[in-house]
């Protein structure tokens, strides 16, 4: 019924002194309603001279008393398709209505004291002062840490939705190479990359894309011309489940050089991955591909990152260099290879994996080879 | 140069006794840059345990000293674009970051002190929280009314980018409905909408899909049948201009009560339409509105609503029945009519008309009659 680790979060509430967790950003909101967004409001939140803002509260300890705070308008979407929530409070539209819908929720159930942890990035300041105001006797911390490790360790539901929005990226990120001509802009192949994730039930989350030799990322006028490479690094989601993929692709037979630098990715993205299992350090990840990168000769030019993934880019497992905890089965990395180079411009690999008892799957792994587009 | 209307700005600042105003939200920082938003967090600004943060402050009286504060990544995309803001003071992503940055650039300026207005239901609480621990002599004050006005008439430019915008939320819906037969889900449809709209480079905002005589808007597993109308009630956008249409669609013939139902909305509309001029009291638009639907013998099943439109749903010109102020030429009013009715379900078209110093035109007049699917 709850749709997530509620011991998990009842043992971080602890740790962190929450005797009540409020949550309001988007992916937030839909990873504790296990999937429930309100659907006027998911792609933009700005209506009148304020924003939708829900809540989902839930008491230390007592998941199965978790609460929910929206808009009137929201009931016949809860009611066809369903929320777990028991408790539900309605709210007119805005900031402050939707804050007044929580102090009255937290004096229904008696939870206006103590400490309460908040999503301080998220929360809008006018229904923050709101809230400090409304409860007198409350104590307002950040819970963005509570959340973030909550959310570390991915379900097999989320693995399988977070598989195929990496596939479909992927996808979108091949037939927008097929597209390319010489001539054309990198802000029309972005448009193109954009498209062709809607043609997958997917929205669009953004589109780098960079034709050598020069290495402007930004989507612009700049033209991709007969044998520049180009990369695409684009972010594609589906219910707030993100992926994050980067493709190298050439208008004719990439000069030798390219080649290179794209097989110098591949090659520290194989070394990291053959490392990948439940168990290792987090920094060991971090470690060895800077040590494979740091041995290559064209590491002067050379990039080397990695983070989680998962409804946030950037989300934990933190791979840092200080990071002793051990990588668990269930997590997702991403792991970024490039190299930037003044003869050929940018060459760039990026692809997640999900961490398993014995090592890691590749996510989207479609397309890593060169998209040579014969012109 | 000033993308926006300077001198207007210093006197609603005035009015509101601002010495400094101090942007966040997206839709009004791409406003007051003419245009420019990074493009990575265009879609979603969500990253790590934080998120993006961009701001744009304006001191009184001073527009030309205009600046901006973002994140070092974005130096490529304004170096390749052009910015027109001649100030710019670069941070590391997070919020805290971006306040710090806001900090920094205050005190350059000397403008740390008196009352900042900021979009306090944009504002991230923690951001707010620095800024005001940072900037100890300031007064803080909403803002958003100063820049709901000052977007309040729309530009040549503007109108051209927003008359394009409802032409293809128009077309988006149309080519949605030619898709329809029976059996197909509300859902399915609302995903058709979505694709549509990306095919004409819009990003798709919401669309709510109505099978008569259920009146369930929300997209689901409710299926669309012979015979049924059904609404699509749909928004896009382009740069953060906005367009929300209705429209009605049947698979076969419409019942003649719901043939009457959708001609009494076209009727309360073009009533409303004839009104419309500059000079006209914003109030006399509800008026009129609700004058006609209280005369139409299925007034117990209407609704009539009005509403400026244009960067945000509902934004200036307010048209509730206190609002004696005149219509502007280039304000935008989106007019709703629509009628719920028990044996047929919703019947409802919106759409938008820009005020002219003569009367209106339509916005994505397109496809206001039945969309009949032959079945």
């Amino acid at each position: 019924m709850v749709p997530f680790d509620g011991k998990k979060l009842t043992r971080l509430m602890e740790q962190s002194g929450l005797r009540l967790l409020l949550a309001c950003a988007r992916h937030n909101v839909r990873y504790l309603t296990g999937g429930y967004y309100f659907h006027f409001f998911a792609q933009t939140s700005r209506v009148g001279r304020s924003q939708y803002l829900p809540f989902v509260g839930v008491p230390r300890g007592q998941v199965e008393e978790t609460f929910y705070v929206g808009r009137v308008g929201e009931r016949g979407q809860i009611e066809a398709n369903g929320l777990w929530i028991p408790h539900r409070f309605e709210t007119a539209g805005g900031t402050l209505p939707a804050a007044e819908g929580v102090i009255r929720a937290l004096k229904h159930f008696g939870l206006g004291e103590g400490t309460i942890g908040v999503e301080m990035p998220f929360l809008p300041a006018d229904a923050f002062r709101a809230l400090q105001h409304g409860l007198p006797q409350a104590n307002f911390v950040d819970a963005t840490p509570v959340l973030d490790e909550l959310r570390a360790v991915k379900t097999p539901a989320e693995l399988a939705r977070l598989r195929s929005v990496y596939d479909r990226v992927a996808e979108a990120i091949q037939a927008a190479f097929a597209d390319g001509q010489p001539g054309i802009t990198t802000a029309a192949i972005a448009q193109r990359v954009s498209r062709e994730m809607a043609e997958r039930n997917l929205s669009f989350l953004w589109a780098f894309t960079c034709a050598g030799p020069g290495t402007l990322r930004a989507p612009s006028v700049a033209r991709w011309e007969r044998g520049q490479v180009l990369h695409i690094d684009a972010g594609g989601e589906e219910a707030d489940y993100l992926a994050d993929i980067c493709r190298m692709g050439c208008l004719g037979e990439p000069p030798p050089l390219a080649r290179d630098l794209h097989a110098a990715c591949l090659d520290i993205q194989d070394h990291v991955r053959n490392l990948v299992r439940a168990g290792i350090p987090c920094r060991e990840i971090l470690l060895e591909g800077e040590r494979v990168l740091r041995a290559h000769p064209f590491a002067p030019y050379g990039r080397y990152v990695a983070h989680g993934i998962g409804m946030v880019p950037y989300e934990q497992p933190d791979l840092s260099a200080n990071q002793a905890r051990p990588l668990e089965a269930g997590m997702i990395l991403s792991i970024e290879t490039e190299f930037i180079h003044p003869e050929v411009g940018h060459v760039k690999i990026e692809d997640a994996v999900a961490v398993t008892q014995s090592g890691c799957e590749g996510f989207g792994d479609q397309g890593r080879d060169w998209h040579i587009i014969r012109v």
